[in-house]
């Protein structure tokens, strides 16, 4: 069976060496940094759950390409059952980790490449499709673990690509040969990625004529000769960094959620590892089945997880301070659920209406309409839950002294006396619960689920392109037999 | 085949005679009643489309009962592919009436009474079950529309049923006898029910010791002694008696949404149409089954169907007006697609994770949470279509002139002229589409889609009793490594 | 002393004989027909409150211009003070009525015209402020009446004035002489106008080269040669119409809200009354400074008076029902009031921080952003409100029989048992009250107030242009200490 | 002139010493310790700006009490006029901070304490009045920065205070005799109260019979015996002390916001500083007036101050984005304005309309129910803020490296590059604008704003408590002419 341990897992990130700089230092061993460790954490925990009896129905399934099991994560939906269980996949992950499963932005990109290559190959007579199949073969029977990269710096929004005073704010091809192609170029906010065996790199949006080498699509090695990473650092990295125990921290294993800069200078792609190249056609496509797949799960139901982390959370709260009865709490619990569950129905419609797309190409695609819809209810409905959750955790979320406290000879009887709410609940777990909903409500959640799959005026242009009224229009001509035109 | 062409049902409520009033008057023939005729027009319709190659899947679906065709409406869900056409066809039939189809609270009742029957027999040696298939078989057999009825008037809230001065603000049983029961009561808000065959009666409410009299559940044809139906009477019930022809109203055939108080003054129930008599402990599940079952249909995807209507009408003004590339518009349309989406979503969802209730009894309900979730959410949504909708349909919406205006040789070239927007569309088809939309947004339906299924508090009295935070507080306490308690 | 008493200005109503079409028909006597009734009513009601001790102070004031006192509304704000009493009058005089008061756009006019024909003669040298200052002295003086016109039909929006195919989509100069100014077009959506003395007319756009025959301001009598207004109806004139006794109806003496086309087909204005004509440079500042002040009142404070209305039926529900301990009921009437306040706070505040406009014109506007503000929540806050008054209300607000039942001897028995929440309030009023609910939940009002003044657009489109945010980034830059550009 | 320079502040504060534990480990001094810094700073401004001609109108105000110039901050607001002033100066100091002004409870403190103590003398003919004037002079005298203390531990609040295991979850009178009284307990989510001369500490919470002890009031140094300061330590505090520079913070000065709770064991106070000892019946008054004024200022105008921050922190990154037209954005920043502009009217309205409390005490408050409103509108409206923010900021919000890396010559070139957004921005503002957003949008504020002057439910609780519905209901009974009930 092609499925690694988890321990083959860390072994084989070893035999890596990406290039990592954080906090303006370089980042030695991204094994041992607290910070790109709790990234390492995430990925390991997925090939656990792929050979545990309990979980292995949602995070494995057979692969007809290499006739054997392998990880979803690896895994082209082909047909609406695999779209539901990709979509319970991203609330499982979600929720087991806190955080994000680093995986998934790589596994949606093999949705949008699977289709695309089939397509150009039929429109163009390429050959990227057959190409892209042996990459994929090569990923699941090795059992990688692959990142997704799309985003890009860009210039001026007033202005085109090609106007751009520095032609490297969007990613492209400065040279050509025989045996591949070389890129420069970054790709920013990418999650997670250092810590994957491999990068799948998409465009970030449409090309035009004359755009042909912005018109890129490959895979590559993180550890590939050029390839940096530029990792962010937030306050909560900080705070990784100073802690004595990782315990003290609001999702002590697992963290916040960590993205970097991925830059490319002058880096390499083997011709086999190239998908897209100049087909600015095909540019646009490639992004918007990212982003259809994408929607549904990051948009939609990993968000469900992370939501069932902050009700948690907010519900023992309510028991530590004896506010059960409290109906103004129930209420704000239960609106938090109604906001949860219509993310999962949005989610689930979305895959339950799910299409091959294109027709054809045995990829199936969560419905589009429905994919924005999910994205867009997310972005308001999280806010919603750390606002509720804020409100029910109160002010001590975010006033709480650092839990180094309760080993301080000279405050510790202060602080499990003044803390314990008067109940018999270690005052460690009463603080520890408030620091999670830190984590949460007072953290780089609330942007991220908004800007995570596009912000929502790329949901909105989307669906600006996709509705249709016709249907609508002739409800009405019919209910009123209206004339036709003068 | 068991199925009525329109025309039969026609003939067949001529054969009823159910006293009914209106507006301070008896009506004669509710056939004729302008007012009344819009819900026999409505039924008339579920009829037609049966028998339609076009309608005739979603409309019809073959019963083991009778082993023949029968129409959806008189059908026990029987697993979640009969929910999800249950769901699809509240969204059908909404959008092709404009208005209720006055046959779905009946279909729900259906539901309930199936599986509440069953559960009966089985716990206390009743008989119920077998009698409510006998009658069920009949309903299907002669293809009849059943309406439902809950809503009671009550007395004050503060007091328990038996403390209220008038015993009969609940229905109530005053007489049992070899041949039946007698009771005494009233239903109100109850829709459409003079135009269809027969009543399905079930309580409003739990029921506990001491009010076993109120605990009962019946059949009954709608003209049987004793029950007088008095009709709402609204303006727009005015609007439809003064029109010189129904072609100036907003929803011509199908009219807005009509209602009328039902009196049971002693009216005699046979033996053999009683389905739950004395058995308080049953009489919550009968009307917990049937909110269950119509917060789905009535709470989610009819409103579909009322959304697409509004948003046919909306988008026809915004095309007269040659405001097609407004953003603001577009952005408001899309609004609307969005809440209609996530309607649908919730409904679909709801279907999908449907399951037996009661185990064992064959009868499939809706996802319980899903159900109610959907309900809440298209509360306000449908409030906020509204407005979105009086946006672009303009003050003209609520300030336009009779269409009769057009006919008034002292002011129809000017109404030609000045509500023309200079477009090449006939003046008629602006002022009516502007009709249509003051029919849904200066009308009966934002406090109507409010309150049908029960409002807001009743979702979410049933959300807190069935939501468990026992995962979520799990998820938490194995996030954080939570110590036991002291 | 100025005044007219409310029956002197009955009579003077009768000298007028203003052309008014309504359903289909002329209207002979506005005086009695039902319908245009309630807009005299109205009016006559500004007329009785002036002359009474217990709200002189709100609806009269002194006027320097004829040193007497004079009606409010017939006022010109020359200070902060006079901006707060007419915030206070927009409350006073909607909680009364429970509808507008028809002379609050005239008097907002006034504001429009004072300072901008001001400015012109300071800029241009033409003589149009003593003009209107005669004019104003005459109003004032006769005490009359004056209602303002300025919203048009137009044409398509994505096309110019001059482009449309029918010139007078928006009124225009036909004609010019000696004596005065003919002109033809149509006002739409006017309030009320009919029941008044006189109309002021403003255009409703900013003009442009080219189009110096739209740019015209003018005042006529309501009965001049070529005025017709073709009156709104609506389900609610219907009812008016068909009701046996305005008891029955919600509002029983001043109704809904009643407005008009009024089509100008070459009317006359002699010189003296045309305040505007040709510098189209001053045409949207017309507009804007009649918005601005128009949208405190309108936008705002008078709709604090219809809320008032509607949370003194819900709460006497709440009571009629026994609900007074309902959590969640008291929960939705606090929320009515916070958005009710908030609607207050904003007009006050746009009164306080009111401003001379033009400088040195002695004219007082609101606060132009505040304004705008106030005016855009009130659109979200009265549907909201409408919403929740729905649900307090119930089903009943819609499903509710006609009063007529309380006497048909055949029901009023079972409409006096079940209609009476077995409390010891007259089934009459409760049914009364429900009516009221019905007016304004089931009615014109949500629309209605979303347009007047203006729809969102409008104020967002002015918001957008005074907007300045230079103190905000120079609070930035000055907390960052940002370095200069490149 | 009694106003102390900024040096002089610190300068005083110096001979104070505090005992202060943070992150595990005592705080030597708290000028020096980088994040008890943020707090010196910002209470030093206000020093500064008392004193600088372009604030002292704001800042500063004469005082009966002392016939002399004092700093705003100590002063009792005798009129409408200083309650205006007051929300003026709340909005000032927030955005000239972008945090907190921690003399604002302090500040409000002394409104409760003066009205209250004048009620106690005149009802009870205690003499704690003249004791408080006292204390007043002497304050503003040395010109003294004074905190205000409210919030408590407590225990499960579904028991009474009484029945907590440990009586010291409430702060609690252990002894009295001739000198004075000695209190042990604790007050947490106190605001910088470290680097102040003075805590003023009131209940927070009505007290009843039986709970004399409960009910005290007084003032104390900071650094009295028995007083421990445990403060808050959050990821933005990790942040700041691992930063090699505090340029690199999102807001270098004056940091997020601080915090911690103050242990009071067995704290020594004389009889000339205690202002409230057992008289129960007026605690509750205490805790309501103080919420009364606080609501006002912290719950609605300071946050007008914060808003301004984060929009021209939005229209700045807007601008070095090139999306100066984006119709979207531009809509956002608006909203934002609308919400800010709402916030600032409920402020003013609530000044304006501010009334004397109790009346004869010369002290005047806020309105009651504006001031509430105020609040609650602030909780949803900053959230929402902070998405709207986070939406036009983009995810390298929360994505960002640090700005050391600017310095790290192996990617700082990358850095320059990737993040210049094609503009003639340095880099290194780019950065500065984004790290201030992260500062206000995943960082404390939310929760935060919220919590400041207590949850929604303490606001929703008063305004039951005040809210009258007779007029509402007299308006429709007078519309209506409703009878008398049977």
């Amino acid at each position: 069976m092609a499925l690694m341990t988890p321990e083959q897992f860390e072994e084989s990130l070893k035999k890596l060496k990406p290039k990592v700089y954080m906090n303006g230092k370089q980042v030695e061993d991204i094994l041992e940094n607290r910070n790109t460790r709790t990234v390492v954490e995430a990925n390991k925990a997925s090939y656990a759950w792929a050979l545990d009896p309990r979980y292995k129905d949602i995070m494995t399934c057979h692969s007809l390409l290499i006739d054997d099991a392998v990880n979803r994560y690896t895994h082209v939906s082909a047909g609406t059952e695999d779209l539901v269980k990709k979509a319970e996949a991203g609330t499982f992950t979600a929720e087991m980790l806190g955080t994000c499963i680093y995986r998934c932005a790589g596994y949606d990109a093999f949705h949008s490449l699977a289709g695309t290559t089939w397509e150009m190959d039929r429109d163009l007579g390429t050959e990227y499709h057959p190409r892209f199949l042996e990459y994929l073969k090569m990923v699941q029977t090795k059992d990688l673990a692959v990142a997704g990269a799309l985003t890009e710096p860009r210039g001026s929004r007033s202005k085109k690509t090609l106007d751009w005073p520095d032609p490297y704010l969007s990613l492209k091809i400065v040279d050509k040969n025989k045996e591949g192609i070389v890129v420069r170029g970054a790709k920013i906010n990418i999650s997670g990625a250092y810590a994957s065996h491999e990068l799948a790199v998409l465009p970030q949006a449409a090309h035009f004529k004359g755009e042909e080498d912005y018109a890129v699509a490959f895979a590559t090695p993180v550890d590939a000769d050029g390839i940096t990473f530029v990792c962010q650092y937030t306050p909560y990295s900080a705070e990784r960094d100073m802690a004595e125990d990782i315990e003290e921290l609001g999702n002590p294993v697992f963290g916040q959620r960590e993205t970097s800069m991925v830059v490319f200078d002058n880096v390499f792609v083997p011709w086999e590892r190239v998908f897209h190249c100049g087909e600015y056609a095909y540019s646009g496509k490639l992004v918007s089945r990212f982003a259809r797949t994408h929607r549904m799960t990051c948009g939609g139901t990993c968000k469900v997880g992370f939501m069932n982390q902050i009700i948690g959370a907010s519900k023992l709260i309510q028991e530590y301070k004896g506010l059960e009865k409290a109906t103004h709490i129930n209420d704000q619990l239960m609106e938090m659920v109604v906001l949860r569950e219509t993310s999962r129905a949005c989610g689930l419609a979305a895959a339950h209406k799910g299409t091959e797309e294109p027709l054809g190409s045995g990829v199936f695609l969560p419905d589009e309409i429905m994919g924005n819809v999910s994205k867009l209810n997310v972005c308001n409905a999280f806010w919603r839950v750390m606002a509720l959750a804020g409100d029910i955790g109160g002010g001590l979320i975010v006033t709480l002294p650092s839990l180094k406290e309760l080993k301080n000879p000279e405050v510790k009887d202060f602080v499990e006396e003044f803390y314990s709410f008067g109940s018999d609940e270690p005052t460690e777990n009463i603080m520890k619960v408030h620091k999670l909903l830190q984590n949460w409500t007072a953290g780089l959640h609330g942007v991220g689920t908004w800007h995570g799959a596009g912000p929502v005026m790329a949901q909105k242009i989307m669906l600006q392109r996709v509705i249709d009224y016709e249907h609508e229009k002739n409800l009405v001509k019919q209910t009123l037999k209206l004339k036709e035109k003068k």
